[in-house]
C-alpha cells in the first residue's frame, strides 16, 4: 500500500487505516514517497530533508519540527502548507539557560578543571539568588526562563521589543543595561535583532556582569564581546555565537568567563516526547480531514 | 572603649552606642577581647574562631553562621548561649543543587572539555523537564530545591524522614528508588542516615538515574557508589562525598558521568547578605536586651 504520511519515528500512535513510512534521515530516503501527503521533516538533521520536498508529488503538508522555518518557506511547491515546531523547544531552551546561568555563576568549568586533578580546593561563588536578570526575550522561552529564575529568587526585569504591561520596551535598555547583573538573549535572527548587543551596550553593563545568549548568534556583535571579556571585565555564556560553527582557532573558545555549548539548548531529551506528541494529534487530524495546528502558511 | 561584641565585618548595621570590634579570621584575634558579650564566629574559616571561645572571659551569647552547630556544643562554657545559622545557607545550597543536576544532565562536563579543544561536536542531551526527582530531605532546603524542579517542569516526588502530607516516608524508599531519574539527598549526618543509600539502594535505580549530594557525604556508601559509577550504569554530581577533603588518589575523580564539587555548595554569594542581615539583627537585639534568634542552648 502506497503511504500516505512519512514521518521520522516508528514509536508513535498512528490512526487507523492511515500508512506511514518511517524516514529518520540516517540513511536514504524510501523509494516509494510518490503517495507521501504529509512529512514530518526529520529534525536537526543537516540538508536532506529539506531536499526531499521537491521529490514528494503528492505533498499536501510539511511538517517542520523548528520553530523557525524561515529557511524552508521558500521551498514550499505551490499549494503545499507549511507547519512548524512552535513551542516544541521552549523547556528545552529555557533550561539550557538555566544550566548556563548556574554553570557561569558557581563556577562550574573551573571545578571540573580541578576534578581533573584532583584537588579539593574550595572558594566561595557567586550566586543566581539575589541577582537581577534581564530577560531579553519575553516570548514563550523567555517565560519559561522567568519562572524558574523567579523560583531561584532572582530579580527578572523583562524586556520585550516594545513597552507592555509586565515588560520594558528593548528601547529602554540603555537604562536597564547598567542595573543588570546577568542579561539573558533570547531573540530572533531579523534586521531588528542583528547586533542589538554591541560595544555601546556591553559597555554599560556593570563589571562582573554575565550575558548569556540562547536565541541566535547575530544579535551580539562577536568582535565587542571578545574585546569585553578579554579583558576580564564582563563574562559570556553562549549556546549561540556568531559565527556558527565557531572556527576552532577562534579566540573566543579559550577566554576566561566564557562558556560554549555549541547551539544544543533546544534538542534535549524534553523535546521528543512534546514533538512526538505534536506529530500523533497532526496525523490524527489529517487522517480525519480536521485543519492541522500550528500552520505558517495559507492554501 | 571595650569592645562588647566582636563580629566578622565592619560593613552592617551597628546599634548606636553598642561597642563592636571586628575580626573576620584572617589575621590574629585582636589583643583586648576582654569585654566581648557577643561574638560572631567568622564563617568556614577553620579552627580558630571556634578556639577564640575559650578566650572570652565576659562571653554571654556565640553566634554560629552554620546551620549545623554539633562541633560547638562541646565548646561553649557553662552559661553562654549559642545561636545557629538556620536557613542562611537555605538557598545557596538549593542553588547549587541545581546546578549540579543541569550540568549533568545537559553534559557541561563535556561542552567544557570540547571548548578547550575548539570542538563544536554538537549532540541532544538529557533533560531535567520531565525528569522524576527524588527529593530526599524536605526542610527548607528541599522545599527550595522542590519550587525550582516544578518551575523546571520536573516530577518531584518529596522523601521526609517520616511519611506525612506531601512527602513519602524514608522507608518507602525501596519502592520509589526504581522509578527515579534522579535522586538528590538533603540529609544530615546522624546515626539513622549514615549510609542510607548502599549497594542495595543504588542497585535500586534504573539505567543511567542521576544521584546527587548537597548534603552529607555520609549519607552515601562511597564504596558502592563507586562500584555502579565504574560500570557506567549509574551517574552522580556530589558536592559532599566521604571522607573530605576526597583524597587527590581517590578513583571517583576521574569517573566519566561523576561530577565533584569540593563542599562548596552553602558559601555562595547568597549566603553573605542574609548572613548580614541575621546579624544586624541580632546586634539590635543584643543591644536592646531583647531575645536573640536561632538560639539552640537553654540558659
Amino acid at each position: 500500500m502506497t503511504s500516505r504520511a512519512l514521518i521520522p519515528w516508528s514509536d508513535i500512535a498512528i490512526p487507523a487505516g492511515l500508512p506511514v513510512e518511517v524516514w529518520d534521515a540516517t540513511g536514504a530516503p524510501p523509494n516509494d514517497v510518490d503517495g507521501v501527503e504529509f512529512y514530518v521533516l526529520p529534525y536537526d538533521s543537516g540538508s536532506e530533508p529539506a531536499k526531499l520536498i521537491a521529490r514528494l508529488p503528492s505533498l499536501r503538508f510539511a511538517q517542520s519540527l523548528s520553530a523557525g522555518v524561515d529557511t524552508l518557506l521558500p521551498l514550499m511547491p505551490t499549494g503545499v502548507r507549511l507547519a512548524n515546531g512552535r513551542g516544541l523547544h521552549d523547556l528545552s531552551v529555557a533550561e539550557h539557560a538555566l544550566a548556563l546561568i548556574h554553570a557561569a555563576q558557581r563556577d562550574l568549568p573551573r571545578w571540573i578543571r580541578q576534578q581533573a586533578s584532583g584537588s579539593w580546593e574550595r572558594e566561595h561563588t557567586r550566586s543566581l539568588a539575589d541577582s537581577r536578570v534581564l530577560l531579553v526575550g519575553h516570548g514563550s522561552i523567555g517565560k519559561a526562563i522567568e519562572r524558574q529564575l523567579l523560583a531561584a529568587e532572582a530579580v527578572v526585569v523583562p524586556v520585550a521589543s516594545t513597552a507592555r504591561p509586565g515588560a520594558h520596551g528593548i528601547a529602554e535598555l540603555p537604562e536597564l543595561l547598567p542595573e543588570a547583573d546577568i542579561v539573558v538573549l533570547i531573540l530572533p535572527d531579523t534586521e531588528a535583532t542583528r547586533g542589538i548587543i554591541g560595544a555601546a551596550e556591553l559597555a554599560a553593563l556593570p563589571e562582573d556582569a554575565l550575558v548569556v545568549n540562547v536565541g541566535r548568534g547575530t544579535a551580539i556583535d562577536t568582535d565587542a564581546l571578545l574585546k569585553e571579556v578579554s579583558t576580564g571585565r564582563i563574562r559570556a555564556a553562549l549556546d549561540v555565537v556568531d559565527p556558527e560553527p565557531l572556527p576552532r582557532d577562534h579566540p573566543l573558545w579559550t577566554m576566561s568567563g566564557v562558556i560554549i555549548t555549541p547551539h544544543i539548548a533546544g534538542g534535549s531529551a524534553s523535546f521528543y516526547p512534546r514533538a512526538k506528541r505534536l506529530v500523533e494529534e497532526q496525523l490524527r487530524r489529517f487522517a480525519a480531514g480536521e485543519d492541522l495546528l500550528n500552520l505558517v502558511t495559507a492554501v
